[in-house]
């Protein structure tokens, strides 16, 4: 049996392993959902109402070595994760292309700037270079907040930060000034389409 | 010691696994590189050409479990290929939303509808509802003939084809009635981004 914190997050004993977040169920009711399930339902259903087609792309893995039984589905049982070289997200809005990554900060004030990587900033330089949608979605999980926030703020961000005693997180209130806040409903869980629509198109 | 073909492709006992195509080593040469191959390098050289953002999606895996040795990477210990419920390649070119599947035929008249899964016929249709540019890339091996089809006519051959004593397959003259054939070059080696300039945008 599974022990739950009050925050929905499961008790584990010290060294017992962490599932990978490809393995873990789904927990009860929409205490403990991720940010990235609330995002695979809310893209679920922008797809079955037809607003959008944005789908999460899967999880890189390098395949180290495949075993054929006969008469059964090949079976991978050597891999390894690898670093995405892309965003998590991506698709099309309106005839626009759409681009995104998603992190949730146990912070309360902040998020780190090590929760992205360089070649993701860079990815995101090159689609708003080429015409498209980029942008961040962040959960704030102690105060339940979801900000999207554009992708030429994190760039603007990653760069400060390589200078010399550059910060090296982004805080809440750069959110508050320059991010949207996105609406959380039951469907779609977050509005985020909301946001690009009001922020991008006009 | 590996011992090939003439047309490029290795010798295996009978009974001998085939690997996966994520585990193939690349050939010598252009001789018997791949269709994804080939388009791989394209993509790359129109990323660092500054030309489009387009990759191929990682390969969907059912990941079933994972051993985390103390110090070391996560090792995946099983895990299953999964079918893709988009296609394979997706990005961004001119500001327009760009996303096809390619296919290889030996065959040299024609191409089996099974290349292809209903619900990539569904995506694509969604694509192209939502103002995407949707085709598919078919490579007749024989000819070395490589051809981009707009995803409509994937789209009718499908239907056409769940009717009584519908064709299963689209031929090679279709192609060249309706599609356009991809110049090959050196760099890029299948230049497609140049008959989507001709085709999609004028």
């Amino acid at each position: 049996m599974t022990i739950y914190y009050p925050n929905g997050q499961p008790y584990r004993k010290k060294g017992e392993e962490t599932p990978h977040e490809d393995q873990r169920q789904v927990t009860y009711g929409h205490r403990g959902m991720t940010l990235e399930e609330d995002l695979n339902v809310s893209n679920q259903y922008y797809l079955h109402s037809d607003q959008a087609v944005i789908y999460k792309k899967p999880t890189p893995v390098q395949i180290v070595h495949v075993d054929y039984p006969r008469r059964s589905a090949a079976k991978i049982t050597e891999a390894y994760f690898r670093k995405a070289s892309t965003t998590d997200y991506n698709g099309v809005f309106k005839g626009k292309y759409v681009d995104f990554e998603a992190k949730e900060t146990t912070h309360a004030n902040y998020i780190p700037l090590k929760n992205f990587h360089e070649h993701q900033v860079t990815h995101m330089d090159r689609i708003r270079r080429h015409g498209g949608i980029g942008f961040i979605i962040v959960k704030f999980k102690k105060s339940n907040e979801v900000f999207l926030l554009d992708a030429s703020v994190l760039s603007e961000c990653w760069r400060a930060s390589l200078k010399h005693g550059g910060r090296k997180s982004m805080p809440r209130t750069l959110f508050l000034k320059k991010g949207h806040l996105i609406p959380q409903h039951f469907m779609p869980r977050l509005d985020y389409l909301r946001v690009v629509r009001d922020v991008y198109f006009n």
